[in-house]
């Protein structure tokens, strides 16, 4: 198995790739050219500015059951803050206790995302914010009726004109996304090891760690996995056991996608397990291995997979502190 | 209508039930004498001290959803900290969407109730912990299975042997019920205009507030509900439109027992709506009045209604802080 979508791959990270074997970069700061610290915020779109009257909603739309068709689910169900904004099951559970096809993907650094879905159907956030409220099989409920859910609240009136003070009718879909979206973009997680690392402070990873970082260069992990959420937004095709979901392809319609999935995010991966699309692995090490045998061509010795895995624990930052709103 | 449950009444409350209509207490500190400030904490069973480590381990066993069958449903799933500590839908939505017979009782304060459920069917929180997770129309997991899943986390073995040091194998079910139950005791809600009123501060409660508070005791509602949580903690019949629920009657068997349920707390009984076994009656003016017809068979004017409510709204207290924990 080589790089079936190798043409995808942008002209910088297809130079690392074919350099980085080659290189083997033996200076500690040639290695850390290739990572960058988490930036405080993700790009910004300009027509969504984040108020503290707009984040303060999203905050409370986030923790909203009634907009659901049972009343009970929220984005918070799967996206749970308890669980590293997800919910560490393989497969999302959702309306009428449904499963769906897919794995939740952590709302954590999501704006630092160049496509948002494991297939990249939508391209912001705003654009996601409102899938799972209207998927029959998440959330089931159509916008028009949790816009009518909404409107019953006064508690909601002034917390839409607040956040929208030039909107004369400002509780409606486009506002619920644009909140929501400004809310997730705080969800941040800086501070890691990494990032200590990066920003000089040498003790902030293990050996090992230091190790499994340069490992991350040398093999060509960092080829797809790079820039500040250690992902390139880019769609990649692998064989993952026991999965049939064709994924980008679904998206496009293009044969070339078929099977192909968003390169995730590694930050905090040590902590939103289980991995992959489908879920199906649970364990970081095997997760490692796949990506090695599938992306990489390659087995990794056990010693190897060890400095990954620790590496892969250097990438787990401070969770945001979020009090849970009191809702209408 | 009449009190079909009178016989039930403490000594106590019977004498203030048949004196408040013909006394009619006009020094407003013979009526203050009639309410209880909420103290700091509840009760606290002898054999289950509240040590920080046991309340750290029940907050993390409160959102942890593991412990379901599907996964995704915890005890904060319906006692939601941003819906009052409960689910503001007329009946529980447990496993894949079932709709259980009763409407989720709050949380807060739930530790000055001596006795728990709609129905009284357990006399403390310890009893009540375990129910929901085995019930299969709730969490629907076995506390065997349960307690597995627990062992599974390293954290968890941390944190119940912080919490029962002296316990040789601290993972067990009587220890999660000990964890949650002293974790629910302190969801409390102090300083409430009531609780600031009967302190002292006058300005506390509006002067319709005041009013409403003179009528809940000259009406006999006090009779029922009294004492820091404003509930006798007993069991009352009455005829609920749309209700089929034997209630107590299922718990005793005894046929006086027969459609009776526990007066619920009312603290915070505006944020805690909807109302009654079965959640039919959304909003607190219906409510007031079915009770005051039902239970006091009396049918209070607009005009009554308006201050019995104001004084409802005197008593929502300071919601509890609770940072999500971080789970494993």
């Amino acid at each position: 198995m080589t790089f079936t979508t190798l043409p995808r791959l942008s002209a910088t990270a297809l130079a690392l790739v074919l350099s980085a074997g080659a290189v083997h970069a033996d200076d500690i700061a040639e290695y850390m050219d290739f990572f960058e610290p988490l930036p405080y915020l993700p790009p910004i779109p300009a027509d969504n500015t984040m108020t503290p009257e707009k984040i303060e909603l999203g905050t409370m739309l986030f923790f909203e059951p009634r907009i659901s068709g049972s009343g009970v689910i929220s984005c918070a169900t799967c996206h749970n803050p308890a669980l590293g904004w997800a919910d560490r099951i393989p497969r999302a559970v959702g309306h009428g206790g449904q499963v769906g096809e897919r794995n939740t993907p952590t709302v954590l650094n999501s704006g630092f995302l160049e496509s948002q879905f494991w297939d990249g159907r939508e391209p912001d956030l705003e654009g996601q914010a409102l899938g799972p409220i209207e998927a029959d099989i998440e959330m089931n409920m159509t916008l028009a009726e949790a816009i009518e859910r909404l409107k019953e609240f006064d508690i909601y009136h002034e917390h839409f004109s607040a956040a929208f003070p030039d909107d004369p009718d400002p509780i409606n879909q486009q506002n619920v996304a644009l909140s929501i979206a400004a809310f997730e973009r705080t969800l941040n997680t800086p501070n890691s090891p990494l990032d200590r690392f990066l920003r000089g402070d040498v003790q902030a990873m293990t050996e090992t760690q230091v190790e499994g970082m340069k490992l991350f260069v040398d093999a060509g992990c960092v080829a797809c996995h790079n820039g500040p959420a250690l992902t390139d937004s880019n769609f990649h095709r692998f064989e993952l056991p026991g999965s049939t979901d064709e994924g980008r392809f679904l998206v496009t319609g293009d044969e070339a996608d078929m099977f192909a999935f968003r390169t995730p995010t590694l930050r905090n991966v040590a902590v939103t397990y289980p991995y992959f699309n489908n879920g199906s692995v649970a364990d970081l090490h095997s997760a490692v291995q796949l990506m090695g045998q599938q992306m990489l061509g390659q087995d990794f010795t056990d010693d190897e997979l060890d400095k990954l895995v620790a590496f892969m624990h250097a990438l787990t930052g401070e969770m945001p502190r979020v009090e849970i709103p009191a809702l209408p």
